[in-house]
C-alpha cells in the first residue's frame, strides 16, 4: 500500500472513527483501525462487533493495500501534524507516515484478521434529511437504558404506526417519542442507544440526506462519505402507547427557562434524596412552586408565574425533568399531569404533535 | 444576623473562597464557609486550616451577626439565583436565604468553633502589581514537588539575593526561577504550592497591587477585597543557585510553537517510556530534531529549522519540556545543555535575565 492524503481529511476520518475502536476489548485487533485503499479513495474503519463505522476519503493511490494500525496512537499522531500531504506507504507491516518534518513507523497487524460486518441483504430504505434526524435522534435517545440486563430498554424503537413512522425511547422511568415522517413502509427495528449516539457525534455537522437501509438483523446509517452499521437488539418492544395519559386534572404552562432554573435550584437541595422534588401548582395565584428538602443541611421553595389550570401536586427526580427540558424545542413548556400517581407528560406548543417526553412520578 | 447582598456580589465572594472549604476534613466545621458582618460589610471566609481565605463584599446590614453553612451548597444555591437583591436573615442557627422568588432555609453551625488564623505580627510588606506577580508565580509554581514526604520541595521559595527578590521552586527534576525585583530587604519564606494555586485563582481578574506580608510563621497575600493568609512551611531551601550551569556545549534558538509542535507529537510514542525523548542538534544542517520510541507500537523523529552551535544529543522527559514551554514568554525559545548529563536550560531572550527554567536530562 502506498498512497496520499491530505492531514485534514485523514484527521476527520479519524476522529470519526477512532472512538469506536477500544483497547477494553479481549480481542486485541478491535483497537486498531483498518486502513484500505477502495479505486481512488482510503478508506478508514474501526468495529466494536456491534458497532461499525466507515468513513471514505480521498486519496492518491499508487498502491493498493490495507493494514491495521493502532486507532489511539494514529488519532493522536495526526491531529498533532501540521495541515499538508502525509505520504501512507506499507512495509512488511509497518506503516511509514511521513511529511516534511515528520517520520513516523507504527508496527501494523494483517487486515485478514479484522471482523468485517456482512453486507445487508434484501433491506429496506428510508431517506430523511440529516438536520431533522439528528434532532429526533437527541430528543429520544436520553429516555433510552443503559441497564445491560434489560437488552431491549437499551434500544431506540423505530416503528410504523397509522402510516407514521415513530422513534421512542424509554428507560421504563421516563419514556420519549417522536413523529419522525409519514411513511408507507412497515417498520419494527430496535437500535442499540450507543449506536444512536455514536450516529450523532460522527454527522454532527453533516447536513445532507441520511439513507436508513435495514433488515431484520442490522441498520446501515449512510451519511455522504461516512457509514454506521450496527447489529439490531432482538426482542419484542413494550406496547408504550397505552402509558400515555389523554386526559388530565392540572395542566401549566410557562415560559422553559423558567422551569429550567427552578428545577435547577430545587435539584441542589435534592441531592440526598435521589433528586427528589415536589411540584406544586395553584390555580389562584397562577403559579407552579417545586420544594425539595435536604434533611441535614436545609430546603428550598422556588416559584415561577404559569398559565395553571387545576391545582395538584406530584412529586419527581428532578434529573429527569431537567433533561427534557433540556431536548424540548420551543420558548414555551406544557406540563400537564393526574395527581400523584399517573405519569406526567411534557410537551411544547410548537411540538405538540410530534414530539411526547413522559416522567413516573416519585412516591411522596 | 439581617442583611442584604447582591447576588452577584455574594456569587463572587462565594467562588473565591469555596474551593478552600473541604468536605474530606475530619473536622466538618471545614466545609462550611464563615458569614460575618462587618461594619458595612460581609465577610464570606473558609479555610483548610493551612490556607484561609476572606472576601468582603459590601452589604445592607440591618443586624450584626455570624454563623458558618455548608460550603458547596450555598456556592451552588446563590450560583444558580437570578441577578438582584438577596435577603440573609438568621433565626436560630438557620439561616433564611430569599429573594423574590425563591426562599431557602439552610442549617448553620455556630460560628464559635470556626477556626481562624492570627493575625501577622511585626511583619514586613512587599507591594507589587498583580498582572506582573500572577505571571512570575504561575512561570515558577509548575516546578514545585506535590510529594509531601519532601515538604520543602511543595513550596515556592521566596529569596532576597543580591538586592533583587527572587522566586523559585524545584521538585528535583526541573527548576524555575524567576527575578521578580529590585528589594533591599531580607527575605527568606517557603510559601506552599497550593496556597500559591489559589492565590493564582481567586486573583485571575484583579488588576491592582498585592501587598505581601510575612514574618516567620504566616504570610498574608491583600489584594483588594480579597485576603489569603497561609502558613510557612519551615526547613532550609536547598542551595540551588550551584545547579544552574553557566557554559554550554550546544546552544540553540527557535520559535517557541516549533519545538512545542515537535515535541508534542514526539510525547505521544514516549507514553510507555515515561516520556523520554531524545534531542539531536545538527550545526551543519541548522535543524533540530526529536526521537522517540513506542516499543510495541512503532518511533517518531520530528524535525525543526533551528539556529544551532554546537553538536549535541540529550535525554529528557517531554512533559516537563511542554510545561516549560508553556509558561515561557516571547516568541522564541533558547535552549542551551552539555552534553548528556547536565541539566538543560530554557530561556528566553525577551525574559533571560529574569526567568530560567532548568529540566535534569533522562539516562538514555
Amino acid at each position: 500500500m502506498k498512497l496520499q492524503v491530505t492531514q485534514e481529511n485523514l484527521n476527520k476520518a479519524l476522529s470519526s472513527v477512532a472512538r469506536v475502536a477500544s483497547t477494553r476489548s479481549t480481542l486485541p485487533i478491535l483497537s486498531n483501525v483498518l486502513l484500505k485503499t477502495v479505486n481512488n479513495r482510503l478508506s478508514v474503519s474501526a468495529t466494536n462487533l456491534d458497532i461499525a463505522v466507515t468513513h471514505y476519503i480521498g486519496s492518491k493511490v499508487v498502491k493498493e493495500g490495507s493494514i491495521t494500525i493502532p486507532a489511539r496512537l494514529i488519532q493522536d499522531l495526526i491531529s498533532n501534524m501540521p495541515s499538508g500531504v502525509i505520504d501512507l506507504n506499507l512495509d512488511d507491516n509497518k506503516l511509514h507516515i511521513n511529511s516534511r518534518m515528520y517520520k513516523s513507523v507504527m508496527n501494523g497487524v494483517s487486515s485478514e484478521d479484522f471482523p468485517v460486518m456482512p453486507a445487508i441483504e434484501k433491506g429496506q430504505t428510508i431517506t430523511l434529511p440529516a438536520a431533522s434526524l439528528k434532532q429526533s435522534l437527541s430528543q429520544v435517545v436520553i429516555a433510552a437504558s443503559s441497564d445491560e440486563t434489560r437488552p431491549i430498554l437499551t434500544g431506540v424503537y423505530f416503528n410504523s404506526f397509522n402510516k407514521n413512522l415513530y422513534i421512542v425511547a424509554t428507560d421504563s422511568y421516563r419514556l420519549a417519542e417522536k413523529l419522525v415522517t409519514p411513511t408507507d413502509q412497515e417498520t419494527n427495528i430496535l437500535v442499540p442507544a450507543s449506536a444512536i449516539s455514536d450516529l450523532l457525534r460522527i454527522i454532527g455537522d453533516y447536513s445532507g440526506e441520511v439513507a436508513i437501509t435495514y433488515n431484520d438483523q442490522q441498520v446501515l446509517f449512510a451519511a455522504g462519505d461516512i457509514e454506521l452499521t450496527a447489529r439490531l437488539i432482538d426482542g419484542k418492544y413494550p406496547d408504550y402507547r397505552q402509558l400515555i395519559p389523554k386526559k388530565f386534572t392540572t395542566t401549566i404552562s410557562l415560559p422553559k427557562n423558567d422551569l429550567n432554573n427552578i428545577t435547577k435550584v430545587s435539584a441542589l437541595f435534592a441531592r440526598e434524596s435521589a433528586g427528589s422534588i415536589t411540584i406544586n401548582t395553584s390555580e389562584e395565584n397562577q403559579q407552579i412552586s417545586i420544594h425539595s428538602i435536604a434533611s441535614q443541611l436545609g430546603e428550598n421553595t422556588a416559584t415561577a408565574e404559569a398559565k395553571v389550570a387545576g391545582d395538584g401536586v406530584v412529586t419527581m427526580n428532578s434529573r429527569y425533568l431537567l433533561e427534557a427540558l433540556n431536548v424540548l424545542t420551543g420558548d414555551n413548556v406544557d406540563v400537564k399531569f393526574n395527581g400523584k400517581l399517573e405519569p406526567i407528560v411534557l410537551s411544547s406548543k410548537e411540538s405538540s404533535s410530534s414530539y411526547t417526553h413522559i416522567i413516573m412520578p416519585l412516591k411522596s
